[in-house]
């Protein structure tokens, strides 16, 4: 697979410094380190907001940096948790004197190193508290869930409680409550290709798609031949219908990366129309590229049970690449 | 290639129906027929925008409804021009009493049909107006030039126009303005397949891309090895910078509908520094989905010469799925 690429070494730093460059009044990279942080910082007396992880899930997670959303993302090596040492510098620079949350996907090595990140800054400190996010129900085992679409709506959540001005304790409830209301699942019809290697993730033949499929291209449920999209919403849907019963949801439908829009808005047909067969209300939703494997062809759904507090902060004006301005 | 699809014959059909259904408070569609107009209609007195031709490069056109932006958009069959027929319903949508101007990519087919429109609408006493877009340099000669992404550029300033109130000549003469100063030049790295065939709409072998390929994958300037991106910006910009003599711009980066976000960060780093190498002042930038082919994988780079006209057409308000609410 061919790749618009200049060093497969620099791949990471490619990505962050044209994320910087393409918006040099919002960004700003910390010194020699991949992390982007808000150029403007989190306002004095506002609990900061880092996220990140391995890359290759772009526009995750420096796309969400900015008003009303992270205040730094750790932009680890493709599919490689970013080290303490990192993680420290994104809560260093995302520190606002009330505190720090950070927003980890449910992965052993993100969870261990920024757990040491977050030791690391209470030496200097900081006060840091951390919520996991693990809404993927391709996973039985609920300990076990990764962390994939759903995230985004977390960070969403907790950055707009932030901005309001809530506590540290405050906004890691209001993240908690997200992230207990909210469930994804995805499939693919291809693989992603590692650009140090050049060699597929994962192997996925032609006429062949995964169900459950991981953002890393990790196994998932059954691996069966294409079929139109109607049958794979459905079962996409049985699995999460079974699982957030709450009918009035948010809704995100969300590429893999190398999704056209036209294919997702067709998926997207299919999901709104079958949710409503089954009596739920989508009170907002969202369709695009939010949290990709790098150029796989699939896509996820997620759904957010939402009150009026979690709308209200879906809602709350946010200033970022990633995140739509408005819900669609 | 695999595709998330239902039925192949009603692949543009499915598309129109999960726009207007994720966005039911903003769009609806002409009845029976794939036009989407802005739900609450052109205000009364302002002039009404339309665009459109074959389908496949969402999110154009569509996804460039809204206020401040188009009236409405055409949707014909993939890579097929709407017939005339459709094109009127479009104009008669579109109409607010002011006129209606057509926004038309330089193909034969998108030409003749919405020409055609044109008169059907003038004969139940809408006044019309039409530009052609022709900003792409892979062809030399400038009376066969496509258009390409730089159409956005024409949808933003034109629609800044006609929310500001301008009269039918004033927005035709803005659109023009952005017409002459606009180039684009696009390169692949795979091919785009059509749904109803699930052929390639031509071919493209590993570690091959085609410099100056068309969205529908026409035939560009050459085909040669898979380069670094820095040697292919090169080659991209000093075509473009041909053209584009004047040093102030707007950049537009645009995937080709299957190229991963960070792909296009990463080019757009090279992009911008070669820029500023050359000497050029980047106003406003772009980077994202915006004119796509399919699931193509490439690039296209967009060099509009703005000045202080333009750039407050760009950065006036506006409120569309595909167009950034702010510059990036």
């Amino acid at each position: 697979m061919d790749k618009l690429l200049q060093d497969p070494n620099q791949f990471v730093t490619d990505i962050v410094d044209g994320l910087v460059r393409s918006h040099p009044d919002y960004y700003e990279k910390v010194e020699g380190v991949n992390v982007i942080k808000r150029k403007d910082g989190t306002p004095s007396g506002q609990v900061g907001l880092v996220s990140g992880g391995g890359s290759g899930h772009e526009p995750a997670h420096a796309g969400y940096v900015g008003e009303g959303m992270l205040s730094a993302a750790v932009c680890g090596e493709v599919f490689t948790s970013p080290t303490p040492d990192m993680v420290l510098e994104g809560i260093k620079a995302a520190d606002g004197g009330a505190g720090v949350l950070l927003i980890v996907k449910n992965y052993s090595g993100d969870v261990m190193n920024f757990d040491m990140a977050k030791e690391l800054a209470e030496l200097e400190g900081i006060q840091v508290e951390t919520v996991i996010v693990n809404d993927d129900i391709a996973i039985k085992n609920a300990e076990d869930r990764r962390g994939v679409a759903g995230t985004v709506f977390v960070h969403k959540i907790a950055g707009a409680a932030a901005a309001a001005g809530k506590s540290l304790s405050e906004v890691k409830k209001a993240a908690e409550k997200a992230i207990n209301q909210v469930r994804s699942i995805g499939m693919a019809l291809s693989p992603c290709f590692m650009p140090e290697s050049g060699k597929p993730g994962f192997e996925l033949h032609e006429n062949e798609m995964e169900i459950g499929i991981g953002i890393h291209g990790e196994k998932g449920i059954e691996r069966k031949t294409v079929a139109p999209v109607n049958e794979i919403v459905s079962e996409l849907l049985d699995r999460l219908t079974a699982e957030v019963t709450d009918k009035r949801i948010a809704l995100m439908v969300n590429g893999m990366g190398g999704t056209p829009i036209s294919e997702l808005y067709l998926a997207y047909k299919y999901v709104s129309e079958q949710l409503e067969q089954r009596e739920y209300s989508i009170a907002r939703s969202y369709t695009g590229n939010y949290m990709t494997s790098l150029e796989m062809h699939g896509f996820s759904i997620t759904l957010l049970a939402v009150d009026d507090e979690l709308l209200g902060y879906l809602d709350a004006p946010s200033e970022t690449i990633g995140f739509p301005v408005r819900s669609e």
